[in-house]
């Protein structure tokens, strides 16, 4: 049986962007199993991406193949990579810093550069806009379906020169742990963080005590105060925020059936600060 | 052959949540067969999901199993459940209202609560806010998968002491057929009553005659006017009100090609109400 | 193996309508394979849906039945009809004008009426409103699993006869290339044209060469610039503007990282029209 093919893009589903994907992969093999992560990533936002990888693929089988194309660089020099994790599933993506959070938090065994002149879709040399479909698709499919092995994709290269985006490393002084906004839960507006909850336990804090939030933007404090650290939202009042460890066992800060985002104004990115204190009880 | 697998939850399809919940359902069977409902349920809008849920559950064949997770209440006492209805179909969801279409329209055979014990991902123990994945996703496949079978979904429950929202009944009192407006078809903006066509043809009303439509939102008349009861849309003119019989076979109004809702400002819920009258010819 | 069948409407994702269409279509075959094109077409946008159509239907494997509802007319007289394309594809749609581009550019070598008294789902005949579920995803279903075959489908029709929207033809006169808008890459904000790759090289222009570009929207200039011809958005500067060949190979016009259409408000469809005029080196 083929392995499973999953497609994300900053494409959106409007149009038949994706799906012309899709028909390229059932083209290389009618009963490929295709499957998205999204297509929802904002457009040319290769952080969350980067995130959205991390946030999925443990929880695919070994042996998936995702595609992932946000590529603001299509038709310049970067190179179109396929890359193996260290839990055995594969990503494929233009080397953009699409693949900074796996490396880091999940760890590459092997990558290799795909080579156009046998991994491209028959026909689409004149074509130069749309990798996802004529390169990335295509050879992700060729893989899945197991026409092609990993080696064949191309010739290796050193994981360790992949792109990563700058990320900064969330740090613990005994009373304090302090890490980066990494991304919003847009729909429901909790703020995640790249503190692991593993690091957050080591001030000591227990189910039920409060914790001291203090998120920053770079230039201002944006937000102090005081909450109750909770296994999850019904442990905490309707409306009333809370600290908790999220879906990836990192912390982060929410309302109960509120949005903590849009509450407080909270971003991402590059300035963008979340600082956890023990309070004595 | 596998039952298919449908999933529906309010976490939008712009991050990797659903995605997750597919690869959890595929690690349990790669085999399997996994379908979206809809993943855009307003937040924490129970009611809406269980109207989804009524609208196409019985469209699909016996056997398949609907995951829903529209789950404000995660890591609270509210029991998660899987239930048979009267169609042979199985939806699993947090017990907070979710079935309450189902309950009532279509019946619940039977009822289990999940044991967690044996149905929930492994590993996943340290998680509290995402049962969609670690609970629902994995027995959903596991039931679907034929992994295991109901009875050992966990232990039976009562249907009847399954929450249900509170419902206003349509009526019929010979001259008026009245009831509530029960949902938007958001992109049409179509109103969708729950009264049954079948209640509203004891008025004796034939298609081409003269509607007495009232809509109320409580307070005060929203909406007054003499509609024809049609077959469809076509059979007004493009921009001209009319009363039908929707895709649910219950009553409806709309604007052929316009959208009704916004240009009266309709809305949904508790207080809405919306009266059928028969006009002398 | 039975061939897959695709779906597009403008339906939306928000509510249930696509997942009975799913449920419908596996009824008539519990292991038939069932994709998306999109379902987020503008309300009523027949024309958008005629595109569609013409960005996919290649890319996927002769025998796919794609079904396309974009209905305004359902329950009126229009037809409903079943096409076999000259690339072996079919598509189930109402007779609207849905298959203007399809006739014009890939070309249909046999169309059908659907026969109702046998190709709609028991039961429904009391639904006027939604043709989708009850005629074309059933219809599509049963020829994509092979429970009936094209002639099946019902009286064969002169594709002659098909609706076509009307079209205003690209021109090229020696020094410049006119054509219309056909439509917008919505997220990325290019601005695609029905000029053929292979008609604006009738000009002699070369890439990297600078090419005037005008836009008109009937009533007046727009746009009108010297832009660089590039293979790529990578061939000039983030921000810059250029002139491209797209993934359908006609010629369009972004802005590299940026969107061109809502940088100058360009829109679609009617008296839009945009032309590329050569320019001494």
């Amino acid at each position: 049986m083929s392995a499973a093919l999953v497609l994300q893009s900053d494409f959106g589903m409007a149009d038949g962007a994706v799906s012309a994907m899709y028909g390229v992969a059932l083209g290389v093999s009618p009963s490929l199993r295709v499957f998205d992560l999204t297509h929802e990533i904002p457009v040319y936002d290769i952080w969350e991406a980067s995130y959205r990888l991390i946030q999925t693929l443990a929880y695919w089988p070994a042996g998936t193949v995702f595609v992932s194309v946000v590529d603001p660089g299509v038709g310049s020099d970067r190179l179109s990579v396929a890359v193996r994790t260290s839990g055995g599933q594969y990503v494929i993506t233009p080397d953009n810093g699409t693949l900074t959070h796996t490396k880091r938090m999940m760890g590459i065994e092997e990558a290799r550069v795909i080579d156009e002149s046998v991994n491209r879709l028959a026909g689409s040399s004149a074509s130069y806009t749309f990798h996802g479909r004529d390169v990335f698709a295509y050879t992700g499919a060729r893989l899945a379906s197991g026409v092609i092995d990993f080696v064949q994709v191309g010739p290796a290269i050193d994981p360790e020169g992949l792109i990563e985006l700058p990320v900064m490393e969330s740090t613990c002084d005994g009373e304090s742990a302090t890490g980066s906004i990494d991304v919003l839960d847009v729909r429901f507006g909790s703020v995640w963080t790249n503190i692991p909850r593993t690091q957050f336990e080591q001030l000591g804090v227990a189910y039920g005590d409060r914790v001291e939030v203090c998120i920053s933007d770079g230039t201002r404090t944006v937000y102090r105060n005081l909450l109750t650290y909770a296994h999850s939202f019904a442990d905490v009042y309707v409306g009333e925020p809370l600290v908790y460890a999220n879906s990836l066992d990192c912390m982060a800060v929410a309302i109960n059936q509120g949005s903590f985002a849009k509450a407080y104004g909270i971003g991402t990115g590059a300035g963008w600060k979340l600082s956890l204190t023990k309070v004595a009880r």
